[in-house]
């Protein structure tokens, strides 16, 4: 989903070795427990491997669901050159799309089953945060998609380490997060009162994104019970609010690095 | 664009080799002129080269036009597995666009102005023939990329042998035309009334279809050249009649195979 992301983005490991440096500081440098197992070993835990087909279920689905976002932003795009661009990160989001699938059906898990839990929170944040315009429709994928990609990334360092490979594979920047940054900064640079109204959208952005979290994680036990412990490195509920925290401070340095105020 | 083709689409050659065959029956076994040249020699000729940049361009960005409504169609689907089915066939049309821009610039043309004298006509076409429904969708789909493609199969055959590659290989049956045919033909099982409904909007798709290419052969002199004489290997008026009534003849059987009167 990831296909965003400034070059300053803070403390956000990209290569599998790093990532799996536990992020809660409490922990060795090395991985341990599940991080340090691969999938074979990992999913003889029957939690596990039910909170691992609800992750790669929910990504997968979000993926479907950005690709359908980023075809009609295209639509509004003011030229053939911003259409095209659009249009080739929306192939790409589909492309991680199949990788998901292809995943949760070698794991034997339905890939229908599996998104479906997570359909409707991802349908209503977008149906509540439709862009009214082409910027308003760059500054969503920008926010999205760089709060997405935090998120599972914090998530993926307590993966096991083949479901880690690939979950930070399909967050891998394929380089478009220049593209809405520059395009954006270019607008209110041009108009600077396009910036208020932007910061407000993002604001917006930011509230839904969390109030549909919230409701995913109150519905999935498996999920949920691996974010805040009881399975292998799992959070505490301390460290879910210290993940937070995180994440929203990147937030409001990307906004700020997008000229917008958080 | 071609993502659909019922097994049974008669003549159609659909490989190099083969399309190079002239369709007029007029000519030897042996391609001819520029049929027989490489793009290197055949664009020596500027009305030729224009021709093909300006085929180039139209092919791209009626790919361009499938991706988005492929994609607008795929939140039409019933299912999830039926969005996933779209969306693989927009990112398909996407790479395609990719494969004939990129060749566009390789010859040294500009991809956005050789696209931009048929955004209109495409752009013209797909508003006017907005599917207000999941068949509808499908079977604009299929109908309107079965027709586009039998038209670029016929002019491939008098293409540089380069240009013709490409070409077949963009018109390439990436093995969706089922999925189309399948679920068109299921629901009229189940309800036959639904056949009368699509059965006129089949008709319609045909008729805005010709009336926009019309226009474009109108705009566009030297595509229009190339394909009524006067450029090598260029079709005389009779010709062009005689070509209209194949493509036509093979959409009623295509119809018929749906289970649709044309």
């Amino acid at each position: 989903m990831r296909f965003m992301e400034t070059p300053d983005t803070p403390d956000q490991p990209t290569e599998p070795a790093a990532a799996a440096e536990p992020a809660n500081g409490t922990a060795a440098d090395q991985p341990t427990g599940i991080a340090a197992q691969d999938w074979a070993t990992a999913s003889a835990e029957p939690q596990y491997r039910a909170a691992v087909v609800d992750l790669l279920g929910a990504l997968a689905y979000g993926e479907l669901a950005a690709f359908e976002r980023l075809a009609d932003d295209a639509k509004l795009a003011p030229t053939l050159g911003d259409k095209a661009a659009l249009a080739k990160m929306a192939a790409a989001e589909f492309h991680h799309f199949e990788r998901l699938t292809d995943r949760l059906r070698a794991i034997d898990a339905e890939p229908t089953g599996a998104m479906e839990p997570f359909a409707k929170a991802l349908d209503d944040f977008h149906r509540l945060t439709a862009p009214s315009d082409w910027l308003e429709g760059l500054v969503k994928a920008y926010v999205g998609d760089s709060i997405a990609s935090d998120f599972y990334r914090e998530v993926a360092a307590r993966l096991d380490t083949d479901t880690r490979a690939l979950v930070l594979a399909v967050l891998d920047d394929t380089g478009h997060g220049n593209f809405a940054v520059e395009k954006v900064r270019a607008a209110i640079e041009a108009e600077p009162r396009v910036g208020g109204r932007l910061a407000l959208w993002a604001r917006r952005l930011m509230g839904e994104a969390l109030s549909q979290a919230q409701r995913v994680v109150a519905d999935r036990d498996a999920l949920s019970t691996m974010l805040v412990g009881g399975v292998a490195d799992g959070f505490d509920l301390a460290e879910v609010g210290r993940m937070f925290s995180r994440i929203t401070e990147a937030h409001t340095k990307r906004m700020a690095a997008l000229g917008l105020a958080a």
